[in-house]
Parts: structure tokens; sequence; C-alpha cells
């Protein structure tokens, strides 16, 4: 039988898209690249997932697992063609165990829905990704995403008990952190490569008592690194510790939430949770420490709403800059903290050599960067400087020993920085893990590792 | 050239041992197994460790990478014959980075030693196993060991950031939690089936500032348990909160450490730490919690040699019961901490049935218990009637949902019970993958996996 035939038996054919408009809509992702699908399906469980893994295989399909598409780096493009796998479906919250925190759900669950559930009972799902409104607990997975919240939490990983993986070969395993060899840890941030997740168990937290949130400006960018040093180096740990460039804050501002002192470059924002009593006493700590370093004014959110200001600003970075121009490549790495500052003013330097206005915010607290690139995908020139700065920005941050991928994955967007990073050595013995996975290189095939002989 | 002679050459006559006695002496753990090796090689250096890899694959000769020798389920034993790596010459802290909260190690340096070396500079490296002033890091990194701390502070896997790893093939590959596939997080743990750590990134935290301790006695095993449920419920994590029973408590007693009211089954130690008034506050809330579940007894650490004695006589007990009897035997399972009652109840029954004095010591925190049998291994009958028991413990875990294995590992003592965890599916998955890292099966054959057709 024909593949499409095969699969519009297997899920009915409401859950088979072919048309083209339909498969336009999961051409796309945040890289702004189009990768049209051949097909959609759409599985309802694990067992039609593991259905449509085994179809798949049989007639040599590759098969590209998508949430919510919020992916910012081309994790969830079918390059090679193939099928979409649409998980959203499979969105179900099967159990919550207060008193075992933790929490069973299936993969196309929205993280934001989780935490509407879980509020009243008094916990919440750590791991805030910007997109946690929209973004799946499958897409979270894939990516390892992180927030920033995960500065007190910990990622993505540290919150997966375990897993449920489907495999290209058609079994479903469970693994789990206490197994011999960690190989949910493996699957977390696989990108979809290892196996398709077709349910998680979740750690869950309570939620703080109270949380306490200070905004900090600073006249530059070096005030407001040493200060995030400080602040470490008090031996507090906020709950989250984030930087905004001026050009950031300009657009905050300008769409309505907060204000600062003329001449600020730089602002932190710092949030403290956990006992009322001890976060006053923190934030009084911060706010003096901020003082010490130079900041030019400090403020703390006189109540949840204009603490929810704060945040709503800053999460909503993206879309603010994305209004400015046609296109913002959004770009993510690691340094060790302490070259945080050198990492600001190389990425600063490479955009004045490109001439292109290089914005960044940043995920301070954990040494984790995004600079972001508006510019015209349509310019030919603009989009070799921005490639060439890309490429750059990635080569200062291995040089200061950091990473070229924090929380966005590698997709098909950082290929080309990977030699940067790892030996032969090391891309050899992943890919070798990932055929153990994928022996017929099916799964987001073009994706995260360069291509050896052969392919993915 | 001949193995020896070549091994000789590369490392110096006085790194290599062959003469029996030398062999005998790395030839047991606490297994009571006894597996002599043919040799023993002494590296002092990384790449020392590789010339003795590509030297022992040149031969087909097996490797077995050994520290302290403390482990509990024959991972360091040579079953198959071949090479022991002694790894205690490379026990070097190559650094200790304050700000960036790291310290780069050898495999060989004692965890204890780490600490007394962080401790100055009000820091700790916080994975805390009872073995902790013998055993090695590179032993606590193979075994992914535990403490009663970790249950604050996480196990071993959350503490190391990076490995350098010898690989079987002769390469050094850096493997971090930030590559695409965590493939450090493969390694912690694996039992040294993977690769050689040569160097480790470890995760150091502040020094709590103030710690109290508590010790809380029961009537009977459930009230204990449902006081480990009460606390974890009112949103209390301590630093610590450990489980030993009476015939425990009867030898903590009479080493000198403690005493208890007449009839107590079971006590609790809870430890909290941080801040010095949060942790009072904390602690109140604890007794109360420990009196409302019916403890007859709530005894608080008055200073900080009460507290060290309460934790010697806790970290002693393994040594205490040792005293009992020619062996004792220790196995370490962990179940879903809301089965912690029915699970001790299992054991009771299991000893019962078989006419075995079993006792326990829990890490009732984290559901993981050590169910302790004393016996006389040269007494064939009671040797299998320890070996039966020991299979329905297992059996009773798996049942309840809990693992087979928590801090201890597998090796070769849990060879048996890895099928009544692992599907078929799981196995053959775990066994792919170490063959991605160890092609020819040289690495700690005979260990970890139950040998499929070809072996390990």
């Amino acid at each position: 039988m024909a593949f499409l035939d095969e699969l519009q038996d297997a899920l009915g054919l409401d859950y088979v898209r072919t048309r083209l408009p339909e498969r336009m809509a999961y051409a796309y992702d945040a890289t702004g690249e189009k990768h049209p699908p051949d097909a959609v399906a759409m599985p309802g469980s694990a067992e039609q997932v593991l259905t449509v893994l085994r179809i798949a295989r049989k007639h040599g399909v590759p098969v590209v697992a998508r949430g919510a598409g919020t992916n910012l780096s081309g994790g969830t493009l079918p390059v090679q063609g193939g099928l979409v796998l649409n998980l959203l479906r499979m969105n179900r919250i099967l159990n919550i165990d207060v008193a075992g925190r933790r929490a069973e759900v299936e993969p196309g669950l929205v993280n934001g829905r989780l935490n509407d559930a879980l509020r009243p009972l008094g916990f919440h799902y750590a791991p805030d990704p910007s997109s946690m409104k929209v973004s799946t607990i499958g897409g979270n997975i894939a990516e390892n995403a992180g927030g920033p919240h995960c500065l007190k939490y910990g990622v993505t990983a540290s919150h997966v008990l375990g897993l449920q993986l489907a495999t290209s070969e058609g079994e479903l395993v469970d693994l789990t952190e206490a197994d011999a060899y960690d190989l949910r840890g493996l699957v977390v941030g696989s990108e979809g490569t290892l196996g398709i997740v077709t349910r998680a168990t979740l750690r869950i937290t309570p939620l703080p008592r109270a949380a306490r949130t200070l905004m900090a400006a600073f006249p530059d960018l070096d005030r407001s690194c040493q200060t995030v040093a400080g602040i470490i180096a008090a031996q507090i740990i906020p709950a989250a510790l984030e930087l905004m460039d001026r050009v950031n804050l300009e657009l905050t501002t300008t769409a309505g939430f907060g204000h600062f002192p003329p001449g600020t470059e730089a602002a932190l924002i710092i949030e403290v949770d956990g006992d009322p009593e001890d976060i006053a006493e923190e934030a009084a700590h911060i706010a003096a420490i901020c003082h010490s370093y130079g900041a030019t004014e400090v403020r703390s959110a006189a109540d949840e709403q204009e603490r929810n200001q704060i945040w709503l600003g800053r999460r909503n970075n993206y879309g603010y800059l994305a209004r400015t121009s046609p296109f913002v490549w959004t770009q993510d790495v690691t340094v060790p903290r302490n070259h945080l500052a050198q990492m600001l003013r190389e990425v600063l330097a490479i955009g004045e050599r490109h001439g292109l206005p290089i914005n960044t915010v940043a995920h301070a607290g954990d040494g984790n960067l995004h600079p972001t690139i508006p510019f015209d995908p349509k310019d030919p020139v603009q989009r070799e400087q921005v490639r060439q700065a890309d490429l750059e920005i990635l080569a200062a941050c291995v040089r200061l020993g950091g990473s070229i991928s924090g929380e966005h994955g590698i997709g098909i967007d950082k290929l080309a920085g990977m030699p940067l990073m790892f030996t032969p050595a090391q891309l050899d013995l992943m890919g070798r893990i990932r055929r153990v996975f994928d022996p017929e290189c099916l799964l987001n095939p073009g994706t995260l590792l360069p291509a050896p002989k052969g392919g993915f």
C-alpha cells in the first residue's frame, strides 16, 4: 500500500493532512526558513505514534516531531521533506501526584496550561521559557528549554523524572533517571533525533510563598555585569537575574512597561522568592549591592501587578523587537559568568564591524546571552552580514570557554558552528549514539549534527 | 611485544604490579567476592590512561577502573580477569574557581579531601556518600553516588558539570552538560563501562550558614514513615531525612552514640540547614509534626559536637553491623516515597519467610532503602537464603514502582535483577549504547548489563 494510504488507514482521514495550504502551516519556525513537509500526521496516542513510526520506517520517510513550532533553531523544519508529526492532540494531563511531587503528561500539553492546573494546588512546573504560554512540554523537553527562573530551579532536564519514548524501530521504552545508563537525560535536549516522547513524568515544585522583583538601572553594561558577579559572590541565589541592554529597555519603555533614568545603558531584573521575611532582607541586600556598583536607580515592584508588568515587558522583548524590522535573528550562547561583560563587549564589536545593530538580553545569572539582530532577510547583503556576525559570535563564545547553545538548540541553525566546539572524535561519538536510536536516519534528518558520509 | 612488557615500558616498572599478593589487594570489594586481576596499572596522567587503554585494546585485555574499592555491587571486580586501572595516583585538585562555583579535579581524589580544601573557602562539594572519607570522586561519579544530604542538594549527577573521558578507542573527549547530547550524564553512573574519567569539573556550593539536627524516636515503623510524608507535605525540604530501624539503633546506642526511650522501633534523623532564624523555625515545625504522628521523643543536637556524633553514628552503621557477623550484605533499592512503609513491611516479611534478620536504614526522604543482612558466607544454606531474599526484595521494589538501584550501582550483584526492571528492548538499547563507547567489550566486562549473545 502507498505510504499515505497506509497512514490514513491507521489514523483516519481527518488526521493526515496533505493539501499544500495545510502543509505550509507546518513549514516554518522562528528561523524564518520554509520547508513544507510532504504530509502531516496527527496521532492521538502513544500507540498511534508507534504505528506512524512503523509505517514511516517501512517506506523510508523522514519524521519530524512538532509541538507549537516556537523553535528558534530550525529543529522542527522538515529540511529533507517527509512527515511532520503534529503532537498537539496528545495534550492531556494524565496524573498530578501532589504527595509524590510529580505530574504525568502527554507531550502536546502547553507548559502554561500545566501551570494553570498546578497553581490552585499550590505548585508549579518551574522551567519557564519565554514561550511558555504557547510552547509544549514535548518541545521544551526536545530543546531542554530554559527560562528566567531556571537560575534557581534548574533547566528542563532537572525536572524530567521519566520519559516514555517511541523509538524509530517501533518500540515503546520507559526511561527514568534511575536507569543504569541515564538515557532519559540523553533524550532531553536531543531535538527529536532519538525518538518521539509520548509521555513525560515531571517534577512539580511548591509555589514560593512570596516573591519580590527589583529593577536596577546602570549607566553602562560593565557595571551591570559586575553587579551580577557581586550578587552571586554574596551567596544569594536569586530566582531570576536578567539583563537587558539599552535598545531592549527603550522598546520595553515604548510598549508602556517601565521607565528608566536618562543615560541608562543596561538594567537588571532581579527576583528573589521564598519566605516573606527572608526575601525582604535579601532584596535590601541586593539593592545595596546594586548601588555599590553604581546603579542609578533600584526599584522594587510595589505589588503583584507591577511585578507581572515587569515580567511581561521582559517576556515580550522578542515580540517588540520583531515589530521594528522585517525579521529578527536571535542567537543563544552561554559563557562562564565571569566572562559575561567580555562577551557583551565582543558582541557589540562584532555588530559595529558588520554595521549591524545587535541588541542583547541575557539570563545573566546563568551566563546565557541572546544577542538579537533585526534585519531584512530579502536583502542578500544583510543576510550575508548576519550569517558572518553570527558565526563570529559563536567563535567568540567558544574562545571564552562557553557553549554555542544555551537553551534554543542546534537545529539547522548551528550546524556550521558545531566543529568550532566539538572535535571530530566527539562528533563521531554523538553520531554513533544517534544511529543506535535511529539506525536508518529518519528522525529529524539534516539537523543537530553535521552530516557524516552516509548522512543522518 | 608482550602485554606486560609494553605496559611496563609505558608506565615504568614501579607502576605495573603483577605479583600475586599485590594483585590480591585489588581482588575484592564490599560484595565479598574475590577476583584477582592479571595485573594492576597505576597511571599518573590522562595521557598515561590513554596509553594503557591503547595497549590493552591491542592485546584484547579487559580494563577495570578502581578508586578506593568501597564499591558495594562488584563494579570494581575484574570478573573476567585482565587489568585493574588503579587511579589513586591521579588525585590532584587542579583548580578551585570560587567565583565560577566550580572545582576541577582528578578522579583519584578522595571526596573528603576535596571538602577539606573547600571548607576554609566557605564551600563544599555536596554529595556525601557514607564512604566519603575514603571513596574517590571518580568512584562517586562511576556509581552516581548519593548520600544523606542529596535529598536537598541532589546526587552526584547534579554536581558534575563536565568530564574528560578517555575512550576505549584511545581518544580524550570533553563532555559537558551543554552538549547536543548529554553524554556527560550518560557517563555518570555508567560504572566504568563507557570510558575512564580522567578529569571532572564539579559544582561547588556555599556551606550553609547553620544547620540543626533532630533525632525523633517512634514506637513503630509506620509512624516514622507517616512523619516523613508529613514533613514533605508541609513543604519543608530538609537537608537530610534518614530512617534507622530498631536493630540499627541498638547497634548505634551500643557503640556509644545516642540513647532512645524503651520500645523505640524506629528513629528519624532530620537535618535542616540555611539561615539560622529560618532553621530554628523549621526545626520547631518539624518537631511538632513528629509529635503529631506519635514520636515518643524529639531531641535537637545541642551543639556541633552532638551533631557530629549523630552523623558519625549514622555513617558508621554499616561498620557496626559488620562486627556482628562474618559478613553483611547491603541492598540498595528505591521506591516512591509514599510506598516507603509498605516496602519496609515487605522487607520484614521477606526476612521472616527466610529466617533472616534483615535490618534497614533508609535515606527516607528519597525513598531509598538499604536493607542489610548479616550472614555467614561459608554456610551454603545461608548463602542461598540471602540470594533468594535479595531477589524478592528487588521484585517487591519493582512491584511498588521503584528502582532496583538507588546509589550503589548494578555491578555484578544485580545482573539477575535487571530483567525484573527492564524490557528486552530497553536492555538491547543500553547494550548498543555501551558498544558505541566500547566496541570490543573491554571496559568492565561482565558487569552492569546481562550479557547478550557475543558477551560484553
